[in-house]
């Protein structure tokens, strides 16, 4: 039995999502914190992604779903297995940046030496200021932390997308401690275990399949063969297409991958090239 | 023209989308009960689940969906086409069961003896407990049913998924009457008229076409010939693959079906056996 | 740079996803009317559906989408270069109708001298006039139209679809004057620069094959070659069938695009001649 | 203990506002059928008004609010204290009327003589039936009774505010069945007991204090001596004003309730009279 | 009969809540342009604040509620009983204005001449621009005016509140044009009729007397007799107070209304000289 | 200047309303945590309750709103000024208890000894530990503190109202650590400035005004002077009543506040005592 923790809250309905894409019928109840999965060799077990790799580490779960950034929070001793990018909203990594008020006279990390700073990630703040040689008095803010300078902090490690919320409070960003994503981690006793690690490899081999099919889709097309080179040679070399020949000896029936984002430079240069009854369709996986 | 009642209420909006993928665009509006359907050669009305067998049977109307519980309730006498199991939601069967007070000193269905029943279903209990010769008093209850004992009923029949909600009003399980699904139901005159039954026979087929590409997917994949029976014995049965002949000679194309649930496991199979490219693509319908 | 007008409003959505089907990544954001699309070559910039052919015309962008209506309303002299039917909910044109109350005297055009019109097309109303040779007092309405006569108006010229507001607002259609479709219209100006009209062209060549695809589906089967010409006959002229040799030289696989509503009508007839393992697949970009 | 059954579903909110008005602290929660009250000497129980009638008579309960049309659909042999016409919105009461379609040949009720009526309220129908001497076949509708005509049913009984969806149905009214409004019973045993219905007199003599306040205000104003007998005889015979005297002998402030409907017309008439400083305010109960 | 114009849209709820505390019962359905009053000698019409003068002007209508901008852009001849300041939230009046990009050229009025300028008030704006001796080209714009400068347009006359949506597009106030409220208009032919004059005065009494009523509160006090004068002297001279006699001869209960505004500063005056059971209470209209 | 905290979140908009009520007219933005208040003596900044004790004990606010519970968990020293029982909602004390799974062999304190406790408090928890001698692990948790226990956590320390989510998760009470309501405290710096405290005073003075009118009412009535005395004596000593001689020397008219659950038991006692033309009215502040 591998005991699996899906994150709660904001990752978690993507989270679902990825898995029935990947064939496991995964289902949520308001009133359970044990969501369902029709995988009786899997016990699912909703757990906060600030959590996750603390509960991983002490061996209560075997395996799980959290962000890079709460790894290091937690200073958690875990084996990560794969950096999951999943769903394009997300696909540009957060980014935990250190920022003062626009007027503060600080100006580089040295100038923080014993001030105060507001943070929800403790450990994360006060290794970083290890590194860098400086003590400071780093607090737990229990949200809303943008707003705290400079009458609650002089200043605050936060996370940031745009950086629109630090504009909107009058914050300047003085530099960036990390940049993170979601990681699938293991246990470290549990990645020993020759069942949990090839049932971890294989679920991650589905999930990273789903994944790599989105943003791509198949491509099929007939071709005259005397204009089956020209049209090959257009092709990226990544998507290596499948040929079949088809009852008119003359032509050719050819399917392949693209990007979505190339379809649209390739369909004119391919109709150009003599291809002909291009059809695009939507993949649900793909493992190369 | 075939007369067609489709279920008000819960099962509306799911059997709207079963028909419109299976090609009927049926429309809906708040303010009519008679649904627009783009067959000129059908004509539909919404009608309750619970009030579907009744009228059926009466030939007002020629055939409709119901659940089987309520065909029951009914006491209808009217020729069952097909089960339907769609839409995942509903695809584990309702549960009619007889509940009493987790302290109620009734243990088995012999101590209903004289005491007061409140249920939706007042048929379906009666001929229930005159199999067991038994003899209560059976009430209709008009809802909200699981919170009348012991006030208000001494046991209760209701219909149940998880327990959950009878488990909350403090209510134990005694004995579990019936299991329901939906079913397409015609009525017997109309059933006799070819016509009739034709048109129903061909509706049946693109709705059982759609419910069976439900949790299916297809797969396509490269394989070298020397690998080809390997893999066509790792793929099942059922899913009979269609082999291509490739430009190379030395490599065929193979599409075949599979169960969604099935792909997780076969995949990782299929990669040690020499596929290759493996791409999955959803499906609409398949009719074999 | 081309600069494209997208239509703010109604259309906008329907717009947005068109293009992203397209595989153009179109983002609207609530704060700006500049949407941000992933292709540099092209600025995006959201105006009203009303104005757009006026600022297409003066040049102040290169193109966008609009209703013919509106064309028409702002008299404006610009290259149309497609007729755009995109989303099956507006596929039926919007109709400009000149109606008056059920009890109203009014019969005709000529009755209109010197009576009192309410629209939101003062132009469109004025030049339909004129070619009728009646003068009357076109009044701009800033909206609920169809509420203003008899009280208020004589007679108005108001865009419907199925005529229901109308109806309830108690007024009878005297004439239709437009209808009106979505088109792709550029300057003319930039129509004349070779660089901008290719980049239209193909830009109009993907979201034309995302409508062609819409409505659609492929469709696979397997074929003895006996049964082969009975089941090509059956299948429509227009979805030109790809035939691929299986490796048993007895069989064929076809693959052929159709309309979704002639399925339910041709899967019972290709069963009867002979196809086996009919597969229906949802497709994303038809270019033929 | 007073066991006090609360109209569960439409009405539920408005009795316990009115409760609340009426200083009775009462509390519903959505995972109790026992809504909380501060009054250690009532117990609130929720009911669907349907069945109240049915459980005050068996004295599962001693007291009840209902419909006086469920009050005779369970030939409830209940005492009823009073009428409460709580809350704007329904001061008309609802109407139960006999409906046929419009092009029926059905005209009055002795036409009804063997057909088939759809309704809710089976009882009450039968019984309007008898006394008419006619015999009929009555069904029980599950709902959505107004559709069903003339498919399902040749007529119905049915309840209607303003008529309107039974128009938009295309029915006609032969006859009104019943006019009902909100009754406050009590078994009759209970009413028999002194302390429980002195507890029933001095709830109902609150709730009718609420009531009667509703659409009425307290008006406050300056009247010299001289001008009192005129602004007394605009004021209207019901209202007896308390009159004080001022520190200025010349003057008396006069105090009054009026209904709101009169407000708009008697100010302009007692500033004309002489009435100065005139100030409305609202009130939360009267007794007379 | 008075036939009364009621703003439809933004004004709309706001103007029915001012008439319900007024007295009026109105009454709006999603189906009708006609709201019910339950007053038979007046009769509602919902029309456009931007059209309600035009009507006022020709007779359709005898009086209405609309802006005073929407008066001026119309160029409507008409009588203007009052201005009405109601509802808190618009007690400030809007403001069109003159704005151009932060960054333009353009720094007071004469540098418009032959300019663009966007806006809903074509007539507004042009004969603004004639008072100045200014001829620039007047565009109507539909909407999201702030966005057009400076692609679109050199100049907007735009309505704003905070100037925060100006802000936020970077515009730049120029001039302002325009300061306007609500105002009650008449028909000036219907202002000649006795009748509908006598009907208008007492309605807008009442209106104002609700308005007069917001934001202030009734305020009563027991005083001792060698108190009063200063408790009188602390109390603003606007509300004239009442005292009143009580039993006790050497005390006196004074009742007075105050802005809800003065009561927190009041209060702990009135406190130190000796005023006592200090009661607030709510007030629904004042006329003096 | 007076800096006030203002507590975010699940007490935000009631302390606004009550603010309101009180005469300070604050309104919260979505985009600033600086509410605006129209004193200009004071300045008011959003906090979560959780934190507002730890900032004005440091004085970078001089006064603020929150629980008695979180000022423990700060363990911070500050003066309370007063206790604010406001809006009905809260007005039980929320209970901080101490709870372990149904099944769990702990059955007192005593039994804590070693174990893993979670809960937000961790402070708290670790001071009722002490005092009873018991050392633990407690753990500090994010959220959904009542579903860890058992997998989680041996035992929990969480807030409750009803206990119903509790149960809901076999949890069963051991002990009750703290009730908590909110408190208004000061710094006590700032306590000893008089500017200060006679500004806090006089607020206080009014929430605590507004607070008492909550439940109360108004009660006017007319009483014959023969019955005058019955009726004061059925009158609560608290509500001095106001005499006031009536035109009539027979008559006084008599003026009281009563708590509204006293209103409906004292209503039909003095009616019986010849009370009559009774009107309740409500009230917004009581200074006495």
């Amino acid at each position: 039995m591998l005991k699996l923790g899906i994150p709660a809250g904001s990752l978690q309905e993507a989270t679902g999502e990825l898995f029935r894409r990947a064939g496991y019928d995964i289902r949520f109840s308001s009133r359970s914190y044990y969501p369902n999965i029709d995988d009786p060799e899997i016990e699912c077990l909703l757990i906060r992604a600030q959590e996750m790799a603390r509960y991983v580490e002490k061996g209560v779960i075997d395996a799980g779903l959290t962000g890079y950034d709460w790894i290091l929070e937690n200073r958690a001793d875990v084996h990560e297995v794969t950096e999951l990018v999943f769903s394009k909203v997300s696909r540009r990594p957060v980014r935990w940046v250190l920022a003062v008020p626009n007027d503060s006279p600080i100006k580089t990390i040295k100038d923080l030496e014993g001030k105060r700073i507001a943070t929800e990630v403790v450990n994360l703040t006060t290794d970083y200021l290890a590194k860098h040689g400086v003590t400071a008095d780093v607090e737990f803010s229990w949200g809303a932390t943008e707003v705290k300078p400079p009458k609650l902090a002089d200043a605050i490690v936060e996370v940031t997308e745009t950086g629109s919320s630090l504009r909107a409070n009058n914050l300047r960003i003085i530099d960036e401690i990390l940049q993170s994503t979601t990681r699938f981690i293991v246990n470290k006793k549990a990645w020993g275990d020759s069942w949990k690690r090839t049932k971890v490899e294989n679920l991650v081999l589905m999930l990273q399949g789903v994944l790599d099919a989105e943003g791509r889709a198949g491509l099929m097309m007939n071709v005259h063969r005397k204009d089956l080179d020209e049209v090959l040679e257009i092709l990226p070399a990544m998507g290596r297409p499948t040929i079949s020949q088809l009852a008119d000896d003359e032509w050719v029936a050819l399917m392949t991958v693209l990007e979505e984002s190339q379809v649209r430079d390739l369909i004119p240069k391919l109709r150009l090239s003599g291809a002909r009854d291009i059809v695009e369709f939507p993949l649900s996986k793909i493992i190369t």
